[in-house]
């Protein structure tokens, strides 16, 4: 697990020389951290999925099993999955430092088959993006359409920013989704 | 991803000198074929959870990024989770050779919390445990009130028996306990 301080995120947000790559750790820690208030405040029952891997190697160090070689393997379906009054949730995150667009490389076509199989079932599933420093939850239903429409390369940033919920950055939880997920869905 | 090839099961089912582990084995891969029958059939979307691990050294071969070094941690919630007729449903397999009673060392504190708080938020938790060659489908709530009136110990394999649903082991799916799930919580 890695630990961020509370305030490394202030400063992330305050820093010009941003690196992508911990915003994508800062949008997942700060989800992690709503999802356990949600846990602690007995609103919902919502985790992240671990990374599936693959072992290539064990080895036993003090009576314990041990991974010597593995290797990281995709998620054949969202990083987030629970229960909220009584309903299954299932949702992914990501970042973008694209301002146009939110480019579809990094979701797999599987998860796509997923998102779909999820809707169909009678489920939630919904993305977050962050995006021009803004946050939004786009409804599943809402990025399928455009992928039928437009293809699958990217979403248009127009697009998200008229279909999409804005999340703010608060305290306790820091990312309310479910707020929106009330308006939306019930 | 370990894979068996169907007839090592049945080898495995008429073998007397049985290996425990490798019924522990058998039992996750049946389920895990059930599972993806039901999601070939499109009746239900439920996967086994990847098993957490910590990474502690990470390497780079041919530009992937690869663990050098990780180990296993525990699950906080249950193995499998998913989604089935718009309820969340998720569950624990376990094989005992214990012939008295189901011992829980190997069900987590927090498994069991887990269990209650998906109860209590309107989702569907159950355990599958093969005791004396047989499967059963015990309902979570039935586990719980054991608990509360005999202690985190054990299970009583008389309880099992008589509060649980057997599990016929058939062929696609091999083991159907989706049609036990409908008989009881639909």
């Amino acid at each position: 697990m890695i630990i961020v301080l509370k305030n490394s995120l202030d400063k992330t947000y305050n820093n010009k020389q941003l690196i992508y790559k911990n915003r994508g750790m800062d949008l997942e820690n700060m989800i992690n951290r709503s999802n356990q208030y949600y846990l602690d405040t007995d609103k919902a029952v919502i985790y992240k999925k671990p990374t599936p891997i693959g072992v290539v190697k064990v080895a036993f160090k003090d009576n314990h099993k041990i991974i010597d070689r593995g290797y990281f393997k995709e998620q054949s379906t969202l990083d987030y999955n629970g229960l909220y009054k009584g309903k299954y949730l299932d949702f992914e995150a990501k970042v973008t430092k694209n301002k146009t667009s939110f480019p579809l490389n990094n979701i797999h076509a599987h998860q796509i088959e997923h998102m779909k199989k999820v809707i169909k079932h009678g489920g939630i599933s919904f993305l977050i993006i962050m995006i021009n420093e803004i946050i939004y939850l786009l409804k599943g239903e809402d990025f399928l359409e455009y992928l039928n429409t437009h293809g699958r390369k990217s979403v248009a940033y127009e697009y998200i920013k008229e279909k999409g919920y804005e999340l703010k950055i608060k305290l306790n939880p820091e990312l309310d989704y479910l707020k929106i997920v009330d308006k939306i869905y019930f």
